[in-house]
């Protein structure tokens, strides 16, 4: 039940941020087709963020499937993650308003590699309390695409002042890379259940 | 209780998208009567994509009643409908500031267009990975409300040239169609039921 | 677990509704106490509004507790509902930014009263559907309070053009009449409970 | 169930307010480093509010599960808890954007004092159904941390027309003391548990 509402909060706070990103895409005063072209980029970066969002919210469902108790450490690194996801519509604003500039490129790569490093510190306190033999653990494993992620978005971030569309593709990257929903933990509940 | 969470998460995004379309309805600067005249168009919009995301919910609601588990596909055909619903705010307030302007009259059909083929793409993958003899399978049978919607939205995107009363009517038209709810669904479950 | 959704997106939505309201309290560009006073009637008109929505959520609350099936129509009659409250939030910033102004209390009573009304059309929906020998039934009875509210809320709109506060008396009336809890449902419910 | 339905409802209105409080840094005009210089104030009340409704969330979590039966005054004292956090994000908003003014500190303080108070009041009352043995009554105990906090916070306020530095030290202090979580309630429970 603690866990239950854990992930009520943090599901409420997802789906406000995901929503509320929305209120960046200001009415427009004309009416005509071509009153929309300067939102172009605004909805480009809603798009992405919402994707990242999407993601977050997915894999955020799946570890938390393996979590059996919720300690005060586990409760504020999630809180932890929810601070730097809830600043996602506010880089996704200024990145989209100001037609993808590179310093409003960095500051969101900046922003995604915090929630990144906040995601791993959750992870890695839900491994720690429940062992090595734990669902997560195994599932997890070498965590290949946790360790390459904060990489891709480093270099995100050094290549925005070449050209805002390179750094824009290390982004679209590592979307794509976390797209596929993490089948590992999938496999291994299933393992685990085939076993019991 | 993976599918408790999609539920809980979809719930929160409608909710929320419900809810901030009230802010498009600006506090008027004067206090009289006659102040709140120009807002005419923005309530008239507001209630017809209040009564959409109602139905969108209320099928959603549904529909969700016959899925057993929840696949990755499953979970990014639910985004990807939340996506397009997310947007509706930001079409309405388009339409509603504008007076039903042809432009914008299309670009709101556009929307509920993309949602429809969400929704489809959505019910057409519970389906597969339940089986033709699943309870949605046989309730949704030939579809035929689901085939018509695409239909009269691209009707009410072409009329808007000719007369926005016109387009708005589709869109109307549409809404009524689905405003009762998805009996099919409800009698499928019942005789099931029964069976059982 | 119908029921369960149905309530989880009530919630969802009133929440949303209380919280935006406080949105209509605009930050002050001074950093004064003399700043903070034109805020004075924006923030009486949140309390008041606040209460209302409490009273709202508190005895839809007691009352989902005595539904076992929530039908078609009981489910449109709910959203009917959340529709007029959803509009509390702009009536509220309007009646607050217009210092009490006439119209702006008519208009606040009036969209009371249609929530008044859309209750009373869920509440008789309820009682409809679990007979007369139901829990609601028998709690609500002749349902003083529910007949009282819509001539309290007429008295508001007609007295608020000679007298803005003695509009606001009687709407206060009617929060404080309803302040207190549903007593009927829950006294009834534990009868129930006693006899099997 | 009642008090499954009085934690989804504050845990959405926490969630809510806790991620508008965002919409307060406003998307900078220009696209350099320097523009978001004037919003370090901004973000920095941003961390200290999201902390304090983290900490309230966290130790609201904690106190609810200790409640059995929720009763009117429950109902109530908890929505009076959640008027007071609700006016969070604009004082929020005022402090950051006035760089810390002292009126604006004091203010802020007062709201968290008002927040403190309520607070108290609904740990009083789950203690008075419970009984002194329950296991609120047990946990809390003398309430040390619950009776030092309005007292800082009334020197932080007192303080800030000295230096609005000295009055967030006191503000900073109160959080940090309460970021450890209530490991009270947790002990206690797990005593009871161990001895049924």
């Amino acid at each position: 039940m603690q866990k239950g509402r854990l992930e009520a909060f943090s599901d409420g706070v997802l789906a406000i941020v995901i929503t509320i990103m929305v209120l960046e895409i200001k009415v427009p005063h004309g009416h005509e087709l071509a009153d929309l072209k300067p939102l172009i980029p605004v909805v480009l970066s809603y798009i992405l963020s919402f994707i990242y969002l999407g993601i977050y919210w997915n894999n955020h469902h799946h570890m938390m499937h393996t979590v059996k108790r919720v300690s005060g450490p586990i409760l504020w690194a999630n809180l932890h993650l929810l601070f730097w996801l809830s600043l996602v519509p506010f880089v996704t604003g200024w990145m989209g308003e100001n037609n993808f500039a590179p310093m409003t490129m960095a500051l969101y790569g900046g922003i995604l590699l915090m929630a990144a490093i906040a995601y791993f510190i959750l992870q890695n306190l839900i491994i720690q309390e429940h062992g090595t033999e734990g669902i997560l653990a195994k599932a997890v494993g070498s965590d290949f695409k946790g360790k390459l992620s904060p990489i891709l978005y480093i270099l995100g971030i050094a290549s925005c002042w070449i050209n805002s569309w390179i750094s824009a593709l290390f982004y679209i990257l590592v979307a794509l890379m976390w797209l596929i929903p993490d089948k590992r933990i999938e496999r291994t509940l299933e393992e685990e259940e085939s076993i019991n």
